[in-house]
């Protein structure tokens, strides 16, 4: 439970960093499920419209997530890496996903609630505020996991739930 | 411009509720140009693995935006309708989403910051704070517009560009 001087603070929020930070790694849950769903094969082969496999969109996310939040944090920025390799198996997959999970915590937690508002450039090029890049992540990865949807579906097989965030 | 005293209280927001209505309207106007991208006949027709046709999807989120702010601002209960008949053209879907992009500018105003936190119930069962309903308003229109990108792949044609929400 909540101390009554957190309830306060997030009384006067439209949304707090945690409630921010629970709601991204909600979608994360689910983008985790999709992956998890797709049959070994297609998640590194299935596409639809000479668009990518599902497996390219996961190293997209994983590129934006736990690379992004550490240039937040830290100022610095680094160069925008899609074509990293994390293996040729889901599972490995899996295992970076859930790495970075905790990552991401741990870099949420160093941004206080006064930086969202800050004007910042991510990957030397992306310009925003540090809550209008966060929510481009959030939204870059429902967008993409949209996409995902439809693979299953084309494959005869049924997504997770969207609401489902547990 | 903002005034002093607006921007004072934004620098304590990680989003106020002017930049998540921008926010909201920046991906409807996205959303706009997808509709106005699928040719006339597609629009109600093309599906991949028997999904809905991007023009019932869209009465699914006009069935959300406003009768859902309309909830949130006045706490009455109404029926959640996807199934309204809004025309057979797509000039006609564009003119009810043109009045609609009017009335949530309106609805939104009717929602002070100190409401964002309350536990509400819309449509008679869906369970959630005024935040998490937004978001979950804005993330669903997400989702389902990256299935209309899929769509759109699939009959050749370029979506626009996901970035563009002016």
């Amino acid at each position: 439970m909540e101390n009554t001087s957190k309830k306060q603070t997030t009384a006067t929020q439209v949304i707090s960093p945690e409630q921010l930070l629970q709601h991204y790694q909600g979608h994360r849950k689910l983008t985790r499920k999709v992956i998890e769903t797709f049959p070994e094969n297609d998640f590194f082969n299935h596409s639809i419209g000479g668009m990518r496999p599902f497996s390219e969109i996961t190293k997209e996310l994983l590129a934006i997530a736990v690379p992004g939040l550490t240039e937040i944090v830290s100022g610095a920025n680094g160069d925008f890496d899609e074509n990293k390799d994390y293996g040729h198996t889901k599972a490995q997959f899996l295992e970076k996903w859930d790495r970075d999970t905790e990552e991401i915590n741990k870099l949420w937690r160093q941004i206080p609630l006064e930086r969202y508002q800050e004007h910042i450039t991510l990957f030397g090029q992306y310009e925003g505020t540090v809550q209008s890049s966060i929510l481009y992540f959030i939204d870059n990865e429902i967008h993409h996991r949209g996409q995902g949807f439809v693979y299953l579906r084309a494959l005869d097989i049924e997504p997770p739930f969207f609401y489902n965030r547990d």
